[in-house]
């Protein structure tokens, strides 16, 4: 029994950063977050700079010129936009106000589901993946208004789910809540993000992080119809009105207005990750089909901790799994710059020749 | 009844931004937000622009060189400070996690505790404030537990109360947890700080958005004891484990190193602040002692909203409360630069004597 904290919180179970906290402060070559290992433009950094300038003013709770400009890059309307915190605090709205009759999501997927699930007290199903870790949409029917949340591309698997099952998802349940989690997207294809037009129980979540190069500076945003953005705002304008910074905004804003270098770091990601995928099936990994900008791989015969101790010490860090079970031998690679994926190959070679 | 809304938020009562926004977009002399009037300088600016070129990578989940940094500064320890994305995060923390046995807070005080403890369906009671809008620390005796809300300086009162007062309350409520909320500090005196290590129930929290120019860049924290720090940085790394970008990081830091420049413009501030204050009692305002940066203040004669109205058609934005009843003809005046000032004391005398 703590002494202050409401009874309610007593088994806390935090988000665990300290790989992150690790490979930020021990000189590693870092594929272990998905994070972009391209480093935003000059432009983009006089932005922030100039935007320090007038910090001493409040930032804008509405977002207003960065609410504009997506809307019109993603064919949205303003309204229809929610921004958070990073995409987590959208979630953290989602399981926190939106949950009420349970959740459901798949038994491998980001784990931070199952943290905000039970921080908010909500009952959760989690729904197998296939045995080829994709998930069968026909296993997502009679949820009783459980809201559904399915990352894809999934992750940590990579694999991608074709647009044509999302929907028939969102077929199955019209008295649930949908939420389809895109952070990998853009490096896949078959957004669902049209869907809100047609469907109104429907949220498409998306971040800055990663194939737009911001996970320092915290933005995630979601599309979905105008009510329940509407009341996702109200819960963003109680609790934390000023949620976004000054700064993020305009760099954001600037990245924005520079589509043509995402894309191009989009492509060059895509084409190392298939490169890199093709060669560690030389070197007798299963590598899944990836959709993201990440690998997800197991070698035949050394096991998934092995090879992730043998890189670490070599200093790369890449992500390991222990739970569930059945995911315990793959690891999580993330495409870095071909640089780092060279001297990775190179490492992880040695390891499986040792 | 919202669609996919859980019922306990049926009631939404979001802080109303409207006046901000109004203020940001229409070209005013904004003194209705206490914000600092005074711009970061060209260093901490260029450290944003330095920040951002890092931004593809996570933000340190535990802001450890801000950390090290505050602590230094305030002399307490490390584990002793929670950060938030503002202090409205820190105090959103406090109302959902530390308020199980209610909350009591004075009726005049920062409008957001209500607003919070609604939310977060925490039993409030409000304590009436003296006739002179003194909180008497004899007020505050036998809350069985409830968690106390102190604002000091109070907002939109600006009254200082005496740090023996302070201890007063904490020593008569031993089962509660004491809350000040210190965000004006910087202007009066007399911290509680130094009280973490003498009583294990108190929460101090902070803000850089007032004394440190940095509205914009949101970063609030509080200084308490470890194992209520614990319990907060656990919940901070449950439902929003990287809260804190990297570039607000890099300008707090560039802030805390340049200590003159703050403790300049918090001086300036106190000296217009009584200047102001005196040059508004020569026209027939009763105004309050203030301790913060800003004033409260009403008209012998004209009335609060009145005043608000004709400052407002000379584009200069003060903040006028309608509710209390009791506080209705007082208007809430943030202190700007010299210049800012003389313009709104042409304006107010042009209002009184019309």
């Amino acid at each position: 029994m703590k002494r202050f904290l409401h009874s309610k919180f007593n088994a806390l179970d935090p988000y665990d950063t300290s790989g992150e906290l690790e490979s930020m402060n021990g000189g590693y070559i870092r594929l272990n977050t998905n994070e972009s290992p391209f480093e935003l433009s000059e432009k983009v950094m006089s932005n922030a700079g100039e935007a320090a300038r007038a910090l001493n003013f409040y930032s804008d709770p509405d977002c207003t010129r960065l609410r504009e400009k997506l809307s019109g890059l993603m064919q949205v309307n303003p309204s229809e936009i929610v921004f958070g915190n990073g995409s987590d605090e959208i979630l953290n709205f989602i399981f926190m106000a939106f949950c009420e009759h349970g959740a459901a999501f798949p038994d491998i997927a980001y784990s931070f589901y199952k943290i905000l699930a039970k921080f908010h007290g909500v009952d959760f199903l989690t729904v197998p993946l296939d045995e080829n870790f994709r998930t069968n949409p026909d296993d997502y029917k009679n949820f009783n208004e459980r809201t559904i949340i399915i990352t894809n591309p999934n992750a940590p698997t990579g694999i991608f789910l074709e647009l044509k099952d999302v929907e028939k998802i969102i077929n199955q349940n019209p008295d649930s809540l949908i939420i389809i989690d895109e952070a990998y997207i853009d490096f896949g294809d078959g957004s669902a993000k049209n869907l809100i037009h047609k469907y109104k129980n429907l949220i498409v979540v998306r971040t800055f992080s990663k194939s737009r190069s911001m996970a320092g500076a915290r933005l995630g945003w979601c599309m979905t119809c105008e009510e329940i953005a509407r009341d996702m705002n109200n819960i963003k304008n109680t609790i934390t009105p000023y949620n976004i910074n000054a700064m993020t905004q305009a760099v954001a804003l600037a990245v924005l207005e520079d589509e043509e270098s995402t894309q191009k770091n989009i492509d060059t990601i895509k084409k190392i990750r298939d490169d890199t995928k093709n060669k560690l099936r030389e070197i007798g990994f299963e590598v899944l089909d990836s959709s993201a900008n990440f690998l997800f791989a197991r070698h035949e015969k050394i096991s998934g901790e092995e090879i992730f101790e043998a890189l670490k010490r070599k200093k790369i860090m890449i992500r390991h799994f222990s739970r569930p079970e059945r995911i315990s031998n793959f690891n999580r690679i993330t495409i870095g710059t071909p640089e780092q994926m060279k001297i990775f190959l190179e490492a992880i070679k040695g390891v499986v020749s040792e």
